[in-house]
């Protein structure tokens, strides 16, 4: 049988745990960036998406003509109560000159590190200089990793938590603090943003919510904007969105899934390559407020999958399963059932 | 780590083998059977296709509102130079109430199974009674399996075989004789339709094809046509379609991709649960010419899933993988990493 190589969420964690998170979400943040620079080579399109009462379920596919990728990613705002993560995923790469699969992994870990990554790429672009202080909203599994990134690639250093569940606060506030950082936990979303230079929201209920509004934003401030991603799930004021210069990954995607679903179909929008390519400008100047309204987008998963094919490769964390059968006459595909009870 | 059940294809080769292929193949048609009659409980969709010079990859997602189901597939004509089937596949079962992935498993052997059941399905209700030959055009990895069925099912005992590839039908004689059944290698497509109550073409070839014309048909006649299966490639004559009554799996996915895109948009089709319901007639004279376009649905995959998950749970022949995190703590993805080591 033909073995194809398969990065488990054990491996996974164990790999990114040995070979240091600053350092992962740095290889996949170039990994990106270098993906997003080659934009026009991409086929793109927007995800698939199933809804149900209870959640979505997402097939996300993408090609650049040597390799396919897609992943598998569920959105369930109530899986707690199933004593399950939000969000679970999984994700393939394959030859797309055969069709061959070459790569599976999980991708519940790697998703919060390619997301992270995706917003230190924006924001090093569309940030105010000196920017040191970020407001996280929504205080779940993406927070640590958001936190992180943005203290090693942009050097915030203080963080201003909230969120509805307390103990989601005190979690992040009790793994921030372990690594240094510092921590102040807020009564309320104007409290936390009050101070800060950066504000990433990233909160889980799926409804139309106005979490942040254009009254508590200090001018210049940059808003990374992560949590509302789907139709029907919003965390900005439209007067925020209205009053700032507002940044996308996909634009026929993320007109759909993003903050940008409560404006009308031609508000101006600039799309993450063309800033990072030079064909657009990302911040004109410091009193504007910023926006990247981020809903994941298939090349990041694309980059993030590729960069961990290869670090896996290279630290033996590989495992390897029959997926696709070996056969000596590819046409003979009945001969597999003959030879099985004598392999 | 949980663990997320796997069939491999080394698995379910031993697992069919074991099983016996007919008994397998006669349960895949009774669990088709069951989820085409409940047709209205599915949210379809056409599949997802990225097609490139040499083949296309395909998703093709389905869900019942309690399971979601998907397939990825590729079509590459040309892989037999890199000696790798034309087709290979693999699919997911997960819960839509929490999207956890619930089965994984190859779909390379299982697919032939499906597409075997669903002709027989198909055709137990198009044949004209008393059928008791079949000529099979393209002799490749979906031939011996497509013979088996329509054996066991609808007693055919006489194959009539025709292929470019005059080693692909050595390989099937060789295969059908070992079994049993009288078979006839032709030198032509007309040779071998000429004396037969059933036409199956499963060629491969990616072109807008006519491989079987008018002329050739003999009155009565029932065509399997399960080779013309995406845009640009087609295997039956429009004359042959436009004087028979055609049948079709899901069709909005087969006016893209079956024979039928050669036809006006209005030409007239019938589902094939319509015709398991009653909602249609089938065959409606002795005389008649049917067409069953078959293109693959989704729903045959999801079908076929299951059926191999509780068989494979039952045997014995499932393996386990730790494709999603297992999280006390379902917030605390960043936990994982600093457990990691201790694992």
């Amino acid at each position: 049988m033909m073995n194809t190589p398969f990065l488990s969420a054990q491996g996974a964690a164990i790999l990114v745990s040995r070979h240091g998170l600053s350092r992962c979400i740095r290889g996949m943040h170039d990994a990106i960036a270098h993906d997003f620079k080659r934009w026009e080579q991409f086929e793109k399109s927007a995800r698939l998406a199933t809804h149900s009462a209870e959640g979505v379920i997402e097939i996300m596919p993408i090609s650049d003509g040597q390799t396919y990728g897609f992943k598998y990613v569920n959105g369930h705002p109530n899986n707690h109560r199933h004593e399950l993560p939000t969000v679970m995923a999984f994700g393939v790469l394959a030859s797309v000159q055969t069709g061959l699969p070459q790569f599976i992994s999980e991708l519940t870990l790697i998703t919060a590190l390619r997301t992270a990554a995706t917003s230190v790429l924006a924001a090093s672009h569309l940030n105010k200089p000196g920017a040191r202080s970020m407001a996280l909203i929504g205080n779940g599994a993406q927070s640590e990793f958001q936190a992180v990134a943005f203290h090693e690639a942009l050097g915030i250093d203080r963080f201003y938590l909230y969120d509805t569940d307390l103990f989601a606060t005190e979690r992040l506030t009790h793994h921030l603090n372990e690594v240094g950082f510092h921590v102040t936990p807020c009564k309320s979303v104007a409290q936390a943003v009050a101070r800060a230079d950066v504000i990433t929201t990233a909160t889980a209920a799926k409804t139309r919510a106005h979490v942040v509004t254009r009254d508590m934003l200090r001018p210049g401030v940059h808003i990374n904007a992560i949590g509302g991603d789907c139709p029907g799930k919003t965390e900005l004021h439209p007067d925020v969105l209205g009053n700032a210069r507002v940044f996308v990954e996909y634009e026929p995607q993320t007109r759909i899934e993003g903050d940008i679903q409560q404006m009308p179909s031609d508000f101006p929008v600039i799309q993450l390559w063309e800033v990072l390519t030079g064909f657009a400008l990302g911040r004109t100047h410091a009193d504007q407020i910023t926006v990247f309204d981020s809903v994941g987008f298939a090349l990041e998963d694309f980059s993030a999958l590729r960069y961990m094919h290869e670090l896996a490769e290279e630290k033996g964390e590989l495992e390897y399963l029959s997926l696709i059968p070996h056969m000596s006459n590819p046409k003979d595909l009945y001969g597999l059932i003959s030879k099985a009870e004598c392999a």
